[in-house]
């Protein structure tokens, strides 16, 4: 039995309208064994960075050869191009605004392509939801593989951005931002291993994290060692410092919200190897 | 490889309970094969019109021979029945309750049926489930193959009713409604291309479109000609005309709901092609 | 055409994170033909009680064979076990902390392992995600045919609780508790017709339940007997006694939740099978 191509979908377009519906309509019309996976559609609205990172955290997850549709589209109709990129493992639809960043970032060898073959998508065009009329529908051909090249010439002006990275602020102290909240309340900030190693590698003292109204100085490695009410660090399933608490919601315990300034301050110097100078 | 029959779903029953996931259960119970797909869960409870809408902008998208299964009946238990259309490419599965009736104004030749054989149904029914007991079996038989005519007997009395159309206030002004409010705050109002063809071939002079707090004189083509909080009109992917903002909530700025009123007035005369008196 | 196996997922991870769409690519990239079922992902955050009750309502409509995969997991990153349970027709994976109860108590034949052969878990394993690390990888092997004997030992010590049951305050009154509220505000109490056979078998006179700020004499057989603002009860399609509002929110009507005390009073003698004395 010949695999059956998959495709998943990161919207901004949340669950609450006919968006979705319609595209993968148009995704089964073209390509009806399709596999049509949801990875969120609860993207912030019109926010691109929101998009890298549910991208970021997902894609790397599924079999070779997934086409991932990303479509976080504040520029739609207008003259941003839509793009295909592909690695060697995986293929991207997206409007070239840069909501492929972040996966820009962890691939070494890529290709990106302006989809300007008109015939692949959907007539009429609307001007106000290509989610439908041009990403599904290149999405769809890709999966039941057609040849990368017929969608258009390769390019590379494509945009990208690079993520918020903490900053040293003086030499015991790093400057960071909360990226996401997330469902329970976890505050994932922008802090990798790489930013602070000594924290990671169990060589802190004296740690200080202030987010929100809390100063924090304990370091778990998992949920269940917080008490009730305390608020706590620990190495997130992202790969990023999050600021948590069992079974209780940080967020609300801080005041802390997406876009909170996070400081980190250690007793030793500061081995910051990815980060920069204010 | 035979294709896999397709069944999506619209019901009002939410994401947070049992519900979707039971029917899903009992589906593939009878159709191991059949690809179930979400098209929304968050219509309006108890309101057959946003059912109706949800549907009647996604079926066509959809390969043929797809089961639309329909699931907004707030008669569940009494004596209305359970019906099954057919066009000549999609099949319907709902209450007969109007919830279809979008669908019967596009489609020119449709068969309806009242499903009266009940050993298609999940025993026992229960009196306040049907989307379980009722409809999703049903559904799952037609993506099977199971004759049409072995359900039950074609009606012609179906119930149907029409959308709410915009009317002629006076010579200049025709007076229309929010039919909804999408996730980023665009209303969607019942006026088509139709309502008003100078509108939309470009021949509208003193455009005037009060709605909420707000009154809008412009007419874009592209969310990114508006500028920051301005609000503006345009022509939606749902072909009817939208009060929107760039990167804005339009339902925020004008102060206006489902089921608000909009009054549009043009400098010429109105050419209203669809259009009924007061 | 051989089926494929289906997979079901109940979680409490929302959809407005990466979370759910992780655990996807995972289970494709090991099982790509699985059929992935979502049931819920809106489980209350860390509430074992609602996990189990969603798992209890819906996992007998799915085909033999199903794979029910359910992540409630507050003690992540601890030292509960992984579980395998298997009844003659499906089997389940889930964190051994009770999720799993409800489903115990209505099967008669169950196995129950010990996931302890940590080669079928994703590498690295996180200490905050083993939805992703550990469930989801072995919920896939498992659908992919991995006999259940190499996952690890059968154990009979697993964590099981009873839902919470009605209990006799005098010879006339019963009180039960409010489980959940489903989408529609109705409230689905823990009394089954056992629980009260003379209610359900007609003969109950001078029925009064008092819940929230309403006491409610009317036992209904559909919604449509309710009149406009009436709250009423109903036996509901979970099996459970239902507080509900033709129309209405009964939550809302009532000013009752989740957890809220319900009281029962008949006219003659409460004939309560299946209760205990306080």
């Amino acid at each position: 039995m010949a695999q059956r191509p998959t495709i998943t979908l990161i919207t901004d377009f949340g669950l609450n309208d006919h968006f979705v519906g319609a595209m993968k309509g148009v995704i089964l019309n073209i390509a009806p064994d399709a596999q049509i996976v949801d990875i969120t559609h609860a993207v912030q609205p019109y926010d691109i960075l929101d998009g890298a990172l549910a991208l970021a955290e997902t894609y790397n997850y599924f079999p070779p050869r997934t086409v991932h549709l990303v479509v976080v589209d504040p520029g739609v109709g207008t003259a941003r191009r839509p793009i295909i990129a592909s690695s060697d493992r995986h293929n991207f639809v997206a409007p070239d605004n840069g909501v492929l960043s972040l996966m820009y970032a962890k691939e070494e060898r890529l290709h990106v392509r302006h989809v300007s073959s008109d015939h692949y998508f959907q007539q009429p065009i609307s001007n106000t939801f290509h989610g439908r009329d041009i990403f599904a529908p290149v999405a769809a051909y890709l999966a039941k593989g057609v040849d990368h090249e017929k969608f258009g010439p390769e390019i590379a002006d494509y945009v990208r951005f690079n993520a918020p990275k903490p900053k040293l602020v003086d030499a015991k102290t790093l400057r960071g931002v909360v990226l996401k909240v997330d469902r329970f309340g976890n505050l994932i900030t922008n802090f990798t291993a790489k930013d602070v190693p000594a924290l990671f590698e169990g060589k802190a003292s004296e740690l200080k994290i202030s987010v929100g109204k809390r100063e924090i100085t304990a370091l778990y490695t998992n949920y269940a060692q917080g008490g009730p009410g305390e608020v706590f660090a620990i190495l997130g399933s992202m790969g990023y410092l999050e600021i948590s608490s069992n079974r209780g919601a940080a967020n609300q315990l801080t005041s802390a919200a997406k876009g909170s300034e996070v400081n980190i301050t250690l007793g030793g110097a500061l081995a910051a190897g990815n980060t920069s100078n204010t």
